[in-house]
């Protein structure tokens, strides 16, 4: 019997997380108000904990995890490194192909990671309350488990397309005791405003945002948080890759390439930065190291992109934020990776990028169900829309190196298990699933709208 | 940080199954053919194949794993063995509560462990094509995996109102490659003739066992597979215990009392049974130890059942087995825990039950429920209904530990996440579940229907 899981002890679980902005050639741009200087904490204090913006302004490499989150973390970190033997044997190829394994946490994707220590350090800062928005309810979950981990009422806003067509996810937040509702509302002006103009709308992200954020701002002892793009939560996320280079470390392997799917960018460099780290410190191994973000064709942030300063969010609320995007206004096809439409991309990984350091790719949406099927028939894991987008990218690989004979050690990002979006794979069989053309129209038409800076 | 998780290596698997055959006070009773004879294997080949008949009739202690088996099993295993000690704090009890958690395979419970080596044995004794039946889809769904694994076609007969009423363990199916139909099919004569009788029939497990054994015997090259009841079964799912008793050694511990969810028993027998070898052995710390058997009040075999010779289906198709059952043609109410609704049980954890080596209690659906919440809001895990039984009557333990004193081990056997049942939860959070009377009448008219033996 060949082992195919890399084992941790949990005393190996990494004790502090990875700042990269402590490695980056060039620092990070600030975040900008309407006035176009710099936002300061103090105006961030109405939504965010001050522990949360000490990390979101922080350039210190090596920040502690504190005990209760590592306690909470230890219910299923460290997560599993896998090799897929079977994937490898089915494709033929000299490649050897590792997973790094989310899908093990309570709900199910790398999002506990960070919902996890945001709760706790608003709990630390004495908030009350949590507010939060979510459209497939990945994020919404995970936060409902971590504020019931530290005793936090949590609201969540739910797009109301998803609250009534994705009601598992909701049945989930509710059995980790959060309250959810169909954004938009009536318990806040945007929601209210939103309801005026159209009784019957669908509600978007964008205002499920507005109405979360809006509550946390009006209310003294409640905060806002935030899945994915700011530097916090990719702070949090770094735990995958730093579990992942341990235990290459104790199979005596370094990945050649890796491969993450890219939303909103927090999970692809919680698990590329630590390795990033190597190279930044001429680690010999990672001389050569490819990380490669893999985005749906249909919402190509990095690959289509520009890189200019816009808008957080779809109503152009937030601070605007140098990154790579498509205009805050751009509306991508209804794709079945939730969590791969944001029109923008983490500022961390747009400069990284920008400054080639990361990779990226675009695939389409038929082909990563394709690569997601392969998957499930040869290592059992079925894996969520999103992940089977570095699954796709892993496999052409894979497949390359068996054209080329290259033995090369290939690293995927498994974001999580799609358990509750079965749904998605039925129109896959069925062959109700569209691959969208590149929406190069709209892009032109949303990146004309990008805020003007200075 | 407290190491919540007993770690085991990959290579510290159990490289044999445990038969507790070897070890019982009195030798299995042999199933009975309709001549009051027991069944030769000769005429139970026709639907299974050698080897598991083999395994099915075995006096021998222990019996070696495949290699071939131990390789997929090493997929998920060893299934991580777990302290509940936020449950424990919020129960506010001095006992240690440990789960074993099955919901870590690709099907997401304990089934898979048997599956895969069924495959293999038929994939070894030259079967071409499996069948089975399943309900709610948790056997069907391991099955199907476990056919993928070995290259074996397989066709499932689902319910048909399990069908409609569950499309996502279905898709499930269809991701790992398995034919699934809707119960009853025009396929076979048992299927054709209830479709005579009622064209809109809803179907019935017994039903689709029917279905699937018919097309098994009537074609040479196909098998027929089950998931609970049998001898073999059990044999496979000891991997369960052997990990467990190891995880228990690593921490200097050994459990004085195990719950387990108790249906056909499969899970049950694969938890208890390495256990009860030890009590067997003498061994002075097993003197004490207490297995127990929760099952649904709505559906109370070994509580409330007569042990005595019964079908093992509905329709009176199959040997008779001596066994704990209501009758088979007793119908239980259409509880949530779909696992749990047999009318019968394992010959030999009947016999073991009868023999008082085992204990058995019964509790009611909402309080299951109420078990299942509670434990999702202390250890993150939403587990099956089924797996919520066990938790029921654990917590129930932890709450006398804590009314006296006693720092109890106590040990549940989680068998599966719920992410495939959360319509269940949504019941639960909106009051619409029900407590069903105890039965006494449907158990006595179905009781007057047993098979008159000898």
């Amino acid at each position: 019997m060949t082992p195919l899981r890399i084992h941790l002890d949990q005393n190996e679980m990494p004790t502090h997380w990875y700042n990269i902005v402590a490695d980056m050639p060039n620092p990070p741009s600030a975040p900008l108000g309407p006035d176009g200087q710099p936002v300061s904490p103090e105006m961030m204090g109405a939504i965010f904990p001050g522990p949360i913006l000490e990390q979101e302004m922080s350039a210190q490499r090596w920040i502690e995890i504190p005990d209760e989150v590592r306690q909470i973390y230890a219910m299923w970190r460290p997560a599993p490194l896998c090799r897929a033997l079977r994937l490898e044997q089915a494709l033929g190829t000299p490649a050897k192909i590792y997973y790094k394994y989310e899908g093990v946490s309570p709900a199910g994707s790398h999002k506990p990671n960070s919902a996890v220590p945001q709760a706790y350090y608003n709990k630390l800062a004495g908030t009350k309350r949590l507010t939060t928005e979510t459209g497939a309810g990945q994020w919404g979950s995970s936060i409902a488990f971590a504020g019931q981990m530290f005793g936090l009422p949590v609201r969540v806003y739910m797009v109301k397309v998803s609250y009534e067509q994705k009601p598992f996810r909701r049945s989930m937040m509710q059995t980790w005791g959060a309250e959810v509702f169909a954004s938009p509302t009536n318990m806040t002006n945007a929601g209210r405003a939103a309801l005026a103009a159209d009784p019957n709308c669908q509600g978007s992200l964008g205002l499920a945002i507005s109405e979360a954020v809006e509550e946390a701002a009006s209310q003294a002892d409640t905060c806002y948080t935030l899945g994915s793009v700011l530097n916090h939560v990719i702070l949090h996320q770094t735990v995958i890759g730093l579990e992942a280079k341990k235990q290459f470390e104790k199979a005596g392997l370094y990945p050649d390439v890796i491969f993450g799917p890219c939303g909103g960018g927090s999970s692809f460099g919680g698990i590329a930065f630590p390795f990033l780290a190597d190279k930044a410190a001429g680690d010999k191994r990672a001389a050569n190291l490819r990380c490669v973000a893999v985005e749906p064709t249909s919402c190509p942030t990095l690959t289509k992109g520009a890189y200019a300063y816009d808008y957080g969010d779809a109503s152009g609320y937030t601070p605007i934020m140098k990154m790579y995007t498509l205009g805050h206004d751009f509306m991508p096809p209804g794709i079945h990776a939730g969590g791969l439409r944001y029109h923008g991309d983490s500022p961390l990984v747009s400069q990284l990028f920008h400054e080639k350091m990361l990779e990226a790719i675009a695939v389409p949406q038929v082909a990563t169900f394709e690569a997601g099927v392969q998957f499930a028939r040869a290592e059992g894991i079925i894996p969520a829309p999103e992940s089977c987008h570095a699954i796709r990218g892993a496999i052409d690989e894979a497949l390359r190196c068996k054209a080329t004979g290259e033995e090369k050690t290939i690293l995927i990002g498994l974001t999580g298990h799609g358990h509750f979006d079965m749904a998605s794979y039925d129109k896959y069989f069925s062959n109700q699933l569209e691959d969208f053309d590149y929406p190069a129209e709209a892009i032109t038409s949303s990146l004309a709208h990008l805020p003007k800076v200075g």
